[in-house]
């Protein structure tokens, strides 16, 4: 065999290997599905187990611990969040285009989670006053999520579309607090017209950190189609995760 | 007996009654404090009954189920809320001063509750996917508090000191998200500088909305202090609990 090349798996032992992949990934979409439900610290390899109709032997040869189901469950609703609202605001230009887009489509992610709920939101109150991996996974998931949001942010001063004195940490944290009164006010107070009072908030928001009306009249288009299409989806799995990725895109 | 006059109940009649009172106080109390930790679901006759070190058929004599008591620790932290935010701003005059002390409470509350949790968030995210008596009891606090605050916004309008095509929803909801994202980035994700974002947040819209310079710049005063004195917390417990009492307030 030449130097350098990986030994050549057997057939028999490919097709295992995925069937095993294909099998961690639904038990981890179920999880996800509950999670979002009962919340991350209502999922156990027992529930598990009964949901996707498995042996409890057989959901802990997948995880191997409760709190390694739980982390693959962020993990997936991360990569998801990444694919969805992140990586298609990516292709509009740096800037106003680029934050507008990346609201617009977490706003959309938001519409769909007021019927389901949205894991980074009742992740936080169920993890707020505890530490241990799972809490870490959780933090260090939205962390990179809102340092996404922040940069954009910087890129849309550095661009000029927004005024030079402008702070981009507040910025940051008003938007933050519009998607969680959105959250909110539609989830639980059921409040009809929540979503407009999110969009126009935004507009106040750079309004009054210097975007000038013209670059604000034009909308922001979401870039997602939802669902996202399966091929897409597969491709984020199929790369190694990590909550990191977002923050290592320009 | 002249007409019209009570019944005079014996003192020990009396004394009892009062015992009793005292005792369903203070299982709300070790309630309340376990309800903000290990959230409303957690609660039941039995925990309470170990923490209060009373027997599971004493605690229930003061319920009768696990639903009443829930619903009687809402009502608590509704009361508590009522007088620590609420009430104190009510002695400020109506318009911006009144506006920007409900704020300042409310923000002070939320310091206090970094630590602690706040069970308007905790049980929303808890509750939002429920229907039936626990659900609607915590809706409609938080309801109530959202339309004083509304009314609070109305006010400040009317008094000439927002603009007259201020959007008074749109108000109330941009502050209600800079609580919200106080109390995440603080609570959850250990941010500094939170309060103060949410401060400047808070100037932010209502300089949007027309609110002056001068008016702005005279600082908040939070007219609470912490703790709440007993006799005034005591007060409030003597009166009818309705979630509806702030409401009626002009």
């Amino acid at each position: 065999m030449p130097v350098n090349q990986a030994p050549v798996k057997p057939a028999h032992a490919v097709r295992a290997l995925q069937k095993g992949q294909q099998t961690k990934q639904a038990i981890v979409d179920a999880a996800l599905g509950l999670a979002t439900q009962i919340g991350l610290e209502g999922l156990s390899i027992g529930v598990l187990a009964e949901v996707t109709r498995m042996s409890k032997s057989g959901v802990f040869a997948h995880f191997g611990s409760r709190e390694e189901l739980q982390i693959s469950v962020i993990r997936e609703y991360f990569n998801q969040f990444e694919q969805e609202v992140f990586a298609p605001s990516m292709r509009e230009a740096k800037g106003l285009p680029r934050l507008k887009a990346l609201f617009a489509n977490w706003m959309k992610r938001i519409a769909v989670e007021i019927q389901s709920g949205c894991l980074f939101i009742s992740g936080a109150v169920e993890f707020d006053d505890r530490s241990g991996p799972v809490h870490d996974a959780l933090s260090s998931s939205v962390k990179t999520w809102l340092k996404a949001l922040f940069r954009a942010v910087v890129q849309a001063k550095e661009c000029g579309h927004l005024r030079a004195d402008a702070d981009e940490q507040q910025i940051a944290f008003e938007i933050h607090g519009l998607i969680l009164a959105l959250h909110f006010e539609a989830r639980f107070l059921k409040n009809p017209g929540s979503i407009d009072r999110a969009t126009q908030g935004f507009t106040h928001i750079l309004r009054l950190f210097g975007a000038d009306d013209g670059a604000l009249a034009k909308p922001a288009q979401p870039t997602i189609k939802s669902p996202v299409p399966a091929a897409r989806k597969n491709a984020a799995r199929a790369k190694p995760v990590s909550p990191n990725s977002i923050s290592n895109k320009d």
